[in-house]
Order: C-alpha cells, then sequence, then structure tokens
C-alpha cells in the first residue's frame, strides 16, 4: 500500500486523543493512507477550558473529565505527518474538544509472531 | 497562565502512574502551574516489590496487579520537570506503591479543531 | 537481580500489545529477566490483517477491533532489547495477532515515594 510514499527512515509513534464517536471515521481515513494498524485506548481528559458546569437533582456539579478515546499508531513506511493529518480531518467537527495528536520517537520494534526487528516489524 | 515560566524550547509528554486516590489532588496541582490539559487511563501495575499474599475463603491469594491511574500531560510552555515535580508531590504519600512520573520526547503535535502544529498545539 | 547485566547508559520504555491470555508468561518471563515492574492497560487494536467477518443472527458482521493487552516496562539497568524479546518470546503462539513491541526513549523519571530521579527511580 505504501509503496510510492516517500520512507523518511524513522519509526513514529502516532497517538491521538479523539471523540469516541469520531473512531470510526479516523479507522477509515488511517486505512485509506495506508497505515491501517493501531491501537484503541479508552480514556478520560480534558483539555484547556474550564471545567463544565451541570446540575444533577438541584447540586451543581462539575463536569471536568471528559470520555475520548486515545489511538495509537506505529509507523515506519508512511511519514508520521500524513498520518497525524489523516486523523485530525477524520476527527475534526470544529467544537471546542475534537483532541490533540502528538508525534514521538521510536527506536525499534518487534514482531512477535515473526521475530522481525526494525522498520520490517511496524 | 505561564508567560513568566522559562521555556525549555521543547514538547514533553510526562506520564505519571499513581494512586487512583490521589487524582484529585494531582489535577488541582496541575491547574496550579498552568498546565491543567491531561488524559487519564485506568490501568494496573506493580512496582518492585514481591507481590502481596492475602486470604480469600481459607486459600491463600496473590495480589499481583495493583489499580493505578495513568495521567498524562503534553507541555511546551511549563518545564516537564515542574509538571512531574508537582504530580510526584500531590501523589505522594510516603508509603509504597506511590508511583513514578516518565518524561518523554515529543517531536511535534496538532490541535484538531484548528489544525494548529508544534508549541502552539499542546 | 541486575548486577551482571551491561547497563547501556539510558532510560526506555518498553510497550508491548499482546494477547490477553499471554499476560501471565509475560510477566513471569519479565521477572526472570530482572525487570519485574510494569503497568498494564486493557486495550484493542489490530494488525495487518484485513478485518476478520462474522456471522451474527443470519448478520454478517465485521470484527475489526481484538481485545488486547498493552504492557508498558521502563527500564535502565536491564537492556531494553533483553525485555522485548523476552516478552516477544513468552507472548508468541506463532499465529497471526501475537503482537508488536516498541522501544522508546525516555529522558527522565521520578519515583514519587522518595523523590529519586533518573536511573535510580526507575
Ligand atoms: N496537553 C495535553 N496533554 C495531554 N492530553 C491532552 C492535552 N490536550 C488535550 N489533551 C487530551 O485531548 C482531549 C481533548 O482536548 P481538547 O480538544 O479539549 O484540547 P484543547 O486544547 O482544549 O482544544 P479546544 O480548544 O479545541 O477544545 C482532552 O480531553 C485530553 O484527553
Ligand atoms: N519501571 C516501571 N515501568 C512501568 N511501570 C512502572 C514501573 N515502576 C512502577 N510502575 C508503575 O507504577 C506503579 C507503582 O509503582 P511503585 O510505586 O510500587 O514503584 P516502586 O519502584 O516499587 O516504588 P515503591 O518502593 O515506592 O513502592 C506500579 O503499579 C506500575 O503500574
Ligand atoms: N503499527 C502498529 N501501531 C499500533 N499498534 C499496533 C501496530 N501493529 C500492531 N499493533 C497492535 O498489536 C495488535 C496485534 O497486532 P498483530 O500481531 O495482528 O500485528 P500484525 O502486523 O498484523 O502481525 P501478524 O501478521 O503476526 O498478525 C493489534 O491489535 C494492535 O493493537
Ligand atoms: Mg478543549
Ligand atoms: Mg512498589
Ligand atoms: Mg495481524
Amino acid at each position: 500500500m505504501s509503496e510510492d510514499v516517500p520512507n523518511d527512515g524513522e519509526i513514529r509513534l502516532v497517538t491521538a486523543v479523539v471523540r469516541p464517536d469520531r473512531l470510526g471515521d479516523v479507522k477509515r481515513a488511517l486505512a485509506e493512507v495506508g497505515a491501517p494498524s493501531l491501537t484503541v485506548t479508552n480514556v478520560s481528559g480534558r483539555g484547556s477550558q474550564p471545567a463544565k458546569k451541570g446540575q444533577w437533582r438541584g447540586e451543581e456539579y462539575t463536569v471536568d473529565l471528559h470520555q475520548k478515546v486515545k489511538i495509537e499508531c506505529v509507523v515506519a513506511d508512511i511519514p508520521a505527518e500524513t498520518v497525524a493529518d489523516a486523523i485530525a480531518d477524520a476527527a475534526r467537527t470544529g467544537e471546542p474538544g475534537d483532541g490533540k495528536v502528538f508525534i514521538m520517537p521510536v527506536d525499534d520494534a518487534v514482531q512477535v509472531r515473526t521475530g522481525k526487528t526494525g522498520r520490517d516489524a511496524v
């Protein structure tokens, strides 16, 4: 899938924290850019806005952590920036709370079944 | 909030694994140092001590993984060390099992809503 | 436990995503190489294979995310490659879906109870 994509010579981890209801679109977008492998974790979090205030049985309470999903994709043949942009475009609604994408360096990888290491293991 | 904090020119991920009942204090401490954004995951784990032994209906069993929460904060304007110390101080009870904080390099970030990248996206 | 293991001078994070039923063997393997500390997260994910198709009440459906466990070990005295190999060997069944191991750089660590930093904190 990635034969014609320039190879940046490095392994990277792309981590995104997005709205749970954008996961389907993000998975499709990842498959389309040739990076279908991913790991998903249920998380909660908050960004830079002050906590939301609500009412429950007459008591005021603070919703301070919102449910999100974390998506992690380790890539070698596809540039991490391509993957980050694909995720961001698929996850965007334009409203506060859409999430973040972070790119981190990876030193090495092992594919458990085959024992392969390095870029071939990703 | 961070105008008068020296800027180390880098994006970092501060990851902490702490006791679940310290999460509230850790969130407050993070807001106080100007780094309110965070992602929380329920995890379990063990440190360097041998597994705890218990008794249940006369059977001995081993509690080998303890419930913890993982807190992740990506920071750019606030030094990662300031954030790590704030978390550690807020999470400390003095008893074994208080947890760990790890600092890792981050190459780049994207704010999904705006498409901003780099330090401005954190 | 690690006195006679060569010291690579660096802190690393070894992250593995493996089958849930291999967790016990992976924990034993980690203890045997002298790296017993770990953090475990329930995750789901997919690798490079197309999604599995199944049938439920006559409807075809797609199992596209498989339950896995993520195991994270930060190491300083034991080489990350030793830890990665120990995990991979313990997690291997030889069938597709066995998982991946990734090694990443860590800049610094804090042990919450003692406030120790660097390699001594791991
Ligand atoms: N700096 C950060 N470190 C760790 N997690 C973060 C960070 N910023 C955001 N997150 C995670 O992403 C989720 C969504 O963040 P959010 O989109 O609200 O960020 P924001 O900076 O407030 O942007 P916006 O103004 O678009 O809301 C949070 O709930 C949190 O889980
Ligand atoms: N090296 C490590 N790698 C990954 N996770 C770790 C590591 N050390 C600790 N953890 C996580 O932190 C949690 C708490 O660890 P803990 O505080 O028991 O560490 P410790 O080194 O045994 O320190 P203490 O002597 O204070 O108990 C563990 O349950 C685990 O989830
Ligand atoms: N590149 C990747 N990035 C993030 N997570 C991954 C990646 N590859 C695999 N994973 C995680 O590991 C789990 C198991 O992957 P899997 O073993 O199926 O990989 P694979 O490359 O398809 O190898 P195999 O051919 O042996 O199945 C996935 O469900 C996913 O959670
Ligand atoms: Mg926000
Ligand atoms: Mg301990
Ligand atoms: Mg597979």
